[in-house]
């Protein structure tokens, strides 16, 4: 397929290298930020463009790829002058009808994308909207020929996947943040924590992570607890997620 | 070494499991409860023993690996009659000194033990600790023969190392589970969240936690927290723990 690149960020980045090495013609990138668009353009053959009026009118599929924020402007732009094309976006939060096209759908993959860092896509899973059956089946081909993850899911459950995701991922990396900002205090360094890490992500692969549960909140073990929180007596913001998330585990 | 265990639980298994792989002899298994004595002996070739006094007096070392609520008292119990032993325990958040003997010390493998799902002990970081330099050698000569990440930590640190855990186990893996609760209730497998949780997992092997936090409050895109805040309306347990994450991440 013919596609084209609205948005040169972290996603767009990790998609567009991955469609590229798919066999997908990646025709153009679009950025504000001609350094963004230049540096993708080069990594996938495709022409950078920094104005909205230099994007063709001949892809099968344009992508938008931009922060939510200015998920709306940026695609009311774009399809203006190409009614009859097709665009999909690749935000987990937004719904599809924030396109203002005809013909409209989501591509969201579901990972944490850098673009120093490029993941394995194929593994990834991505989750499809469209405004019909046959959008749908070009982004469904699109999507299979990067990732063997790929299911449909409507606007509305997507909007709780990535709520999801924000427990998942967001807030186990702060917890992890938390973590190290203690032993940095005393002098242990974080690495020591990568074993335990690592099995507790592996664990949830093949147990349910409410029944993976243990520490002192889940063994209702209230010594240890209030230890804890009188350890962090000098760190209030530290107390306070001990204290929550204690409660929240002895609660479930 | 000839070795005792005094516990027969999930750490006590797999650090036995593990000691005896490296050819020491594990001689004696205590627990109180006969089947656990027994399932732990027989999987190291040791003698089960489920009376204090049946325990000999001829081992180099006395492991107590039981619970932090059950270890002052057990340990009184074991030293009775050995004055002259050796003995560690291998709690985090207890000090050494818990133990009334003379030679006491504390070997803690910092890692999430089950009895079904034996780790790999090489790679667990273990804190060691001995009340003299003689045994301290005696200490991290037995736990480097399981482990190649062995280090001296003071009772005082341990403790933070332990609360540090609690961040980046315990919490963590009760953030995946409020994940799958979401996940549930909108009919998607858990299993989409296991690329984005190996992922983020992976991420801080090579960058800071704190440099690699992504997501709406990191962004202080207060819109989608927000949004997100009144999507958990029917679930406070979930919205308080939401909200308080999310303003920890913002002021991080």
């Amino acid at each position: 397929m013919r596609v084209t690149f609205v948005g040169a960020g972290n996603l767009a980045t990790n998609l567009a290298v991955a469609l590229h090495g798919a066999g997908h013609e990646v025709a153009q990138v679009f950025s504000r930020t001609e350094e963004s668009a230049q540096a993708l353009a080069h990594r996938v053959g495709a022409v950078p463009v920094n104005c909205m009026a230099d994007l063709d009118n001949a892809s099968d599929i344009y992508i938008i790829s931009v922060s939510d924020k200015a998920l709306e402007d940026v695609a009311t732009q774009a399809v203006k002058g190409r009614e009859d094309a097709l665009f999909v976006h690749t935000a987990g939060s937004m719904p599809m009808d924030v396109i203002p096209a005809r013909r409209r759908g989501v591509l969201y993959p579901m990972q944490s994308f850098s673009k120093q860092r490029l993941v394995d896509f194929s593994s990834i899973p991505v989750f499809i909207e469209a405004s019909s059956a046959d959008d749908l089946s070009v982004v469904r081909q699109l999507a299979q020929s990067v990732s063997g993850s790929v299911s449909e899911l409507s606007s509305a459950d997507r909007v709780y996947l990535h709520l999801a995701a924000v427990f998942c991922c967001n807030f186990t990396n702060h917890c992890y943040a938390l973590g190290e900002e203690i032993l940095r205090k005393h002098g242990v360094p974080f690495s020591a924590m990568f074993p335990l890490i690592d099995e507790v992500a592996r664990k949830v692969h093949t147990v349910s992570p409410k029944d993976a549960q243990t520490g002192p909140a889940s063994r209702h073990d209230w010594n240890v607890v209030n230890k804890h929180l009188s350890m962090l007596a000098d760190s209030p913001g530290l107390q306070a997620v001990y204290q929550l998330m204690s409660k929240s585990i002895a609660d479930d």
